[in-house]
């Protein structure tokens, strides 16, 4: 029998593609729709791609709406998720798209985000050592932020094998999706069209400790990280590129052996051949990573550099692989591994 | 167990969709992949995208190559497609994805293509009046151009159903892949994105019969076609903007009644809800056709507009789609509803 | 002495354009910079291109704030502009880039617009036959819409030398910089980036009377005008595909001829040579205007294709070219000629 | 009079800027302008955007061409500048657009080149100490490279006062017409379009030592620079983020000042206000540079972005603002301030 999901915030660009992929996968029933000011629309006209549930309309999200489903997705605004998650019960798999989980220390959160910190779920990154184990049977899963996911996957191999000093210096490019389908001027098409931009340059943005919190682990040491990104324009998709010094006595051949065995068994994060760099349009609408890595002798760094699509590897394709593990079922279903290229 | 498949053509965009489709579809299993100067390349140094399929090795196209296969997709070069097929035998089922076999008239073949004509082979749009049946058990299918598919399906109704004049004005935007992957100076990224262009002014475009060939027979009468297409800054996507003038008497009501008849039972074809809009952005890597039509009282005319994407429904997707109806299997299997948006 | 130029409206796109064009300008110094909701704020933090004026500060618009000037442009909402041009005085160039003033028939204005008529004013399109004239020492000045400028200069020719029928069917596809600086949902560059959508289609959009008020005189009859409008993946540009049953006996060269006298001595219209088409690309930036011509045999049509940039001869280029000839200046002073292409 | 200006290589984009940028200066004639294969051919059907010059003819590349002229603008493949400007005297003002005499050391030219070293000219940058004086009066210039002028300009105030550490992370966007108008595969506009890709990562990209070179000296200590260049999909702009390690004890406060005084009497370059980054859009077209700078406290790192017009800044308008300043006209004569936004 089919488990029925709920989505909230199915009007939304990280709701929608959840949507996307849980059509395509066989084991899900999608049940509730929900949304806040668009409750009462119908979902065709907020997300018209989606023609099986053109006529659905979307529910205020409420304890109501989604109660009754074996799993729910929370595409809600920072703060409002653990509420949520408590009023739906233990029993329920509960995914949180947003931020309220995901950082270990209150600290960090509350300086980040600028408001009590509402504990920490189960990240759903499944390529980080011990996490795919510890996703196992868990109902709550903090979906990671979709730079950390392209910045961990890229750097976390050279961390864990400790063949880079733990200062990393990350730019990043990122499609406007990332920046959510709330109006601002700066997001509309003739803004973005035709331009690139940073934002929250200094180390201000809010997924800096987050990257951080995921390498120190495996580095044995804190890893201080010069998060950049930049709105580059495209819809989708997030370059990163990722470096740090290398320790001495690194050679190129130790550093591409520690990725080819990081990722040598992953289903969706692969290392390119030596000499092929990751393009965003590969991944366009896929769940898979492309990572590549190379050692800089004359600066002395190394440049690891990983693509992904930031809706879905970084959001709502990771979610649902991280939904698969905790549910016991294939790791790979309903997840799109080829990109929609050219 | 599952049918054997082989791709004339892997490298350009036309096989690497199909590739795409292919790898989602349950009934089938990829085998010789082929192509000319490309022989002997790695596919993942080709179509990046195609992550299963990465390490596979191109070979050239040959009566050998693409012998031992249930079917075989040919994307070659305008006048290559017959011979192929002849040596590959009549129980092959050959989907040619070119021009060769598309036209029934020989004059317009050799006055649109130069070339003479190849013959006829069962035409791949289902959804017009008995195409459908006709397809079902063919052992070759032609594959329609993606302009007469977008053209096709927003007019036929209306023509079918006698509601509009024989003279229909058409102009459609593509995106840049229908020009294909051969590089020439106007298709750089440089040159095509920020603006828009036409090509093929004043009746030259060697799409324009194929439409009249569609449309006449439903007319009851020679159809003449003035079709302009333009290129517009995206990779994929085409919207056709149709018109024709209404016949007396003819009422908002009477054509969409048309239209909703027409469409109602099928899977891949949404007449959108009155008053909105197709979008290609909501058909990105789908197999969907959006439709709407509306009457102009103050011009008398009936515009109909129709939204696809160029590689799937318009080549490859469109492709399957007639490979299933003509080997019995459920007409949409392995092929995506949803967009890819935003 | 340099003319003292106002501008209302500086924080939006046309406004801005405006801005940009007089900076380059010889004969004018800018003054006061007006805005409604923006008013308070830095140039800088809104235009951030208009390097300049980075730090002028926006005023709000009233009376006081525009008094003073030689030369007033009003970039304003629907209905705001004759009462400002009232308390301006007689002897002020009024410059209108809002749609107000340009339609002759009020019913025609009430019927697309919903309000009281306000007037006519001249019409900022010198090359129209007799207009130039008319703008000769004119103090109110109506700038044409953006779509209505690139549709009678691609037809006006046929029209005026009774080559065609008097039913024009008209597409045309717009960068989203025409749509303006508010946000709306559906201009996010997420939505409008590798999209093509139609919208005002059958009928209502309302620059459709004002292309009908271009032609009619001209054609000698009233001209029926079926308008379809879409928005481009592109900032800028408009690329207008216009075409109309040819009269009995017209030949291309007859159509060549009429279109090489009507634009032979215009300094920003350019008739391409024979099989050149233009490109939207070609004119960012600028204020001129590419045109092409053909007939179509089969078909039995003209097709007419224009191409501008729809903020610089669309709106504020055309603004600036009629305010030179209004004050005797020469008509080219201060205008691009030459595209920023690639 | 005049002074009469050749472009050899008017045919790709750096020629036809530099043509553009012509077209709107005061104090020149264009004379011949030259190609290779493109010899014979109009420039209209090359560079539809210069209207003025549509009809020229392109003249092979010889002595003979562009001799009788006082300025030769040089686009030309590597390795061709040197013999030409021999031929054409020592009076002639030689602009070489290439790479063939930037780099003083003529190891680095044989190491990341491959070729013999043809000699140092000046050095097209003024903004760079002691450059500006160096420019005037000289008869041969070396444009800079895009990359190098846009990192050059965000990191040199940082390097001469002393407040960074040797050590340069640079990761820089460039819009597509940086590649050049050839014909490559992967600058297809259906390959670019919607996608982020690096290239030339690892410390092998051509322009790594020209950074090197200017800010070493300034830093009074070798300056190593690890730099990965990626692809985006626009037409143009270079968006540079830059970060060096702090040097102990430098505040913001410090850091702010050495670039306001660094900037504060530059015509085109702009330390925008604090909190406001550089987009490249708004540079479209401009010879403008926008830099702003942060310190990073939790990173220890200082942040510096810059966004040119790589075709502007980045060539063209350097080139022209350096012929101003050897020939001792007014610096900024011809040159474009404000962007063509949005």
């Amino acid at each position: 029998m089919a488990l029925r999901v709920a989505v909230a915030g199915a009007s939304g660009y990280a709701g929608g593609e959840v949507l996307r992929l849980l059509l395509g996968h066989p084991e899900v029933e999608i049940g509730a729709l929900t949304g806040a000011s668009n409750a009462g629309t119908r979902l065709g006209a907020l997300q018209p791609h989606l023609l099986p549930l053109a006529d659905r309309v979307l529910e205020p999200t409420s304890a109501e709406t989604l109660a009754g489903h074996d799993i729910v997705f929370l595409g809600l605004p920072h703060g409002q998720s653990a509420a949520v998650a408590e009023q739906l019960g233990e029993d329920v798999l509960v995914v949180d798209l947003g931020a309220d989980h995901r950082l270990t220390s209150a600290a960090d959160w509350e300086q980040f985000y600028g408001s009590p910190h509402a504990g920490t779920w189960p990240y759903g990154l499944p390529e980080l050592p011990g996490h795919r184990q510890a996703l196992k049977g868990a109902r709550r899963i903090a979906v990671p932020g979709c730079y950390p996911t392209a910045v961990s996957l890229a750097l976390f191999p050279a961390y864990a094998e400790r063949l880079v000093e733990p200062e990393a210096v990350i730019v990043a490019a990122s499609g406007t999706s990332g920046a959510g389908k709330a109006v601002k001027p700066h997001l509309l098409g003739s803004e973005v069209m035709g331009s690139m931009s940073p934002y929250g340059v200094g180390g201000g943005h809010r997924h800096t400790p987050e990257m951080a919190q995921n390498l120190s682990p495996l580095a044995g040491e804190p890893v201080t990280v010069s998060f950049t990104p930049t709105l580059a324009p495209m819809p989708r998709g997030i370059l990163a590129t990722c470096s740090a010094k290398a320790k001495p006595g690194v050679t190129a051949e130790r550093l591409r052996a520690a990725y080819a065995e990081a990722y040598g068994a992953e289903p969706f994060v692969h290392l390119l051949p030596e000499g092929q760099w990751p393009h965003t349009g590969s991944v366009y609408g896929s769940n898979a990573a492309l990572v590549q890595v190379a050692l800089d002798q004359h600066a002395g760094r190394v440049v690891a550099i990983s693509a992904i699509d930031n809706l879905v590897k970084g959001t709502a394709g990771g979610a649902v692989q991280s939904m698969n593990i905790a549910l016991g079922l294939p790791e790979e279903l309903g997840l799109p591994l080829n990109g929609v290229a050219p």
